[in-house]
């Protein structure tokens, strides 16, 4: 093997024509054993099978991909996803995952209080927190690119997180860091010095193309405009010794091609940026 | 007239279909005597003939569109930019513009290097200052939504602008502030009110749309998540005197439409937002 790849993680949704036991054997057999689960698959599959599988394949689990959103207005349906949430974090310690990356929902539908439904997300992740701890599974919130608040995620700033963290506690809570969706915010690089090694859960790798033709369209490693060197490099100084974990969403292209492929390349073009520490 | 429109502006990117005298003029028929002039449509017409034919109309400038990109690493390159961004000021000046919308340039051409790109425009932006002051008119800093940092402008952060402003001064600079861009900023709000009605130099309208097809897929006030009556309670709140414009980039909609139609439909949706303060 050319790298190492002891800390390289897929998430299953960079290949979603693999089913879990697929993406399993998949990356395994290609020499990764890290993998992000997405929820499609591992409810396809079963919470029972997917544990047993991951450990007769020698895998360990980055995190659990994603949250159910918290946008409802009324209510019965915001105790609902909250519900849906408890059940999330329960199916992340059955199968050995540290975190359920939370993506928040974006603003309720037919209501424009992009205030309040950044207060319901505080209050869901506080409300979330104890449950949280009592599981041993970290709320893990990751800041979305700001092209994705209005129906993905409303909690798209670095520095936002920071302070839930901080308000939360770091038994309850942690940082999700995603070149794609921070790469471009002057606070990227500070924010990630002050959360400090310990704090940052997961670090996800894909790039930003130009052009981007959709809100879906991101892309491998080595194909876009950014500096993996230099926030590799942040990382190092920092310290962090968790996951890298590549996680590519691309309706046009890697969503099209044969998972093998895409495992194969993302060897290539993530293996110098997945290794140990620079000395 | 339903409504006063006395502060109404079109940005004619909003209606690519006509020409500098026909956006002229069908802005005048319809009421509309607040323009910003794109460079393209300029070009086209010549800076002595738009000049006469927006007096002839009786029409006002609310600045013009845009900056020349300041992204090359070579110096001879980079000394074209600001001569050309020298030019542009000029135009302004001669058309009675107040401002040039300063869109800076994403990253160099096989560059990653963002936080140099950032130095540059910086640099580039206080080279120019003095000439501007001398034109008497303002270089207008519009943060750019991130979406767009790789390619047109990696001067996104309302906040950093805001710190570009302290430093260069309110002689020199003014903010360019665009809801579709800064819609989603935690910051957005904070940022308008530390800014004041001075220094706002013109307020862009335009929706987003959920979903967003493509990077220029903006939507007419009305048909997307944004809460204008919110915000422009804010800037009742704040004082602000300035003009209000639409700029809609539209390749699969409004860009194909007639643009009598466009600026019809126009006039009913800015028309409530556009108005009087409120008592």
């Amino acid at each position: 093997m050319k790298y190492d790849l002891t800390r390289f993680a897929i998430n299953q949704i960079t290949t979603p024509k693999w089913s879990m036991p697929e993406a399993i054997e998949g990356y395994s057999r290609n020499g990764i054993k890290g993998i992000a689960v997405w929820r499609n698959f591992l409810d396809d599959y079963g919470v029972e099978k997917t544990s047993k599988h991951l450990k007769d394949a020698g895998m360990w689990v980055a995190s659990l991909c994603t949250s159910a959103w918290v946008n409802e207005t009324e209510a019965a349906a915001y105790k609902a996803q909250i519900d849906a949430n408890r059940r999330i974090i329960d199916q992340a310690a059955a199968i050995g995952a540290p975190c359920v990356v939370m993506v928040m929902g974006g603003l309720p539908k037919g209501d424009k209080d992009l205030a309040a439904q950044r207060v319901r997300i505080h209050d869901a992740l506080a409300e979330l927190a104890p449950y949280a701890i009592a599981s041993g599974v970290k709320l893990g919130l990751e800041p979305l690119h700001p092209m994705y608040c209005g129906d993905r995620s409303a909690m798209n700033s670095i520095t936002d997180v920071k302070g839930l963290i901080d308000e939360l506690g770091d038994d309850a809570t942690s940082l999700v860091a995603d070149v794609y969706h921070c790469w471009w915010d002057p606070a990227f690089e500070r924010e990630l010095r002050h959360a400090g090694k310990d704090r940052i859960q997961t670090f996800h790798y894909c790039d930003w193309l130009v052009p981007t033709r959709n809100l879906r369209d991101r892309g491998m490693v080595g194909d876009g405009v950014i500096d993996f060197a230099r926030i590799r490099g942040w990382l190092d100084e920092i310290g962090y010794e968790g996951p890298f974990e590549l996680e590519i969403f691309s309706e046009l292209n890697w969503w099209e091609r044969d998972p093998e492929e895409t495992v194969r390349i993302a060897i290539e073009r993530c293996g110098p940026f997945v290794g140990p520490l620079k000395k």
